[in-house]
């Protein structure tokens, strides 16, 4: 039987301050990686942006939101970074995939 | 008591045949909203392009899938336009939202 899993959508509008916004994304990335649970992280930006990433667990959501390291950043975000952002945490109940013959 | 609600996250790489693919993803992008149980939709390109759209149910996705002209629009993504795709159906359990002072 398949595994469970969750999905955060974060999904933003960044403010007209965005010094030190890119490295930082690179940085929390990083760092999610590092997380117990961490299973993905899917990300793109035009005017919205969009960062999806996927746990194996609602716990593991719980842990990595209260990361001290992230913390710091998520108040700097609020601060600075972020015009709006809205965040939704997920139960992926069903996937599928598509992959093209010639790729 | 909130009312349950359902994200589609559509995750793709595009191929390098892209011809009529925006003018249908803005067609689609219409005709969606127009589908009952249609909530709202959010999409980002840049290398990877991700399109979450919302929906009142799981028939609601189900029957925006299996409309005719979404069906067609479907079959030419896979021999077409697309290199690779995920989709992913999730029940939003929790949400929350900020919004910057100034703005």
């Amino acid at each position: 039987m398949k595994q469970d899993y969750y999905a955060v959508i974060f999904t933003s509008l960044l403010s007209e301050t965005t010094e030190g916004y890119q490295e930082t994304a690179i940085a929390m990335e990083k760092l999610a990686k590092q997380q117990p649970g961490f299973l993905g992280i899917e990300s793109a930006r035009d005017s919205l942006g969009i960062t999806v990433s996927y746990w194996e667990s609602l716990e593991a959501i719980k842990n990595w939101k209260a990361n001290l390291d992230h913390l710091k950043v998520q108040e700097t975000g609020k601060t600075k970074w972020y015009q709006w952002y809205k965040v939704r945490i997920c139960k992926v109940e069903r996937a599928y995939e598509f992959f093209a013959d010639e790729f």
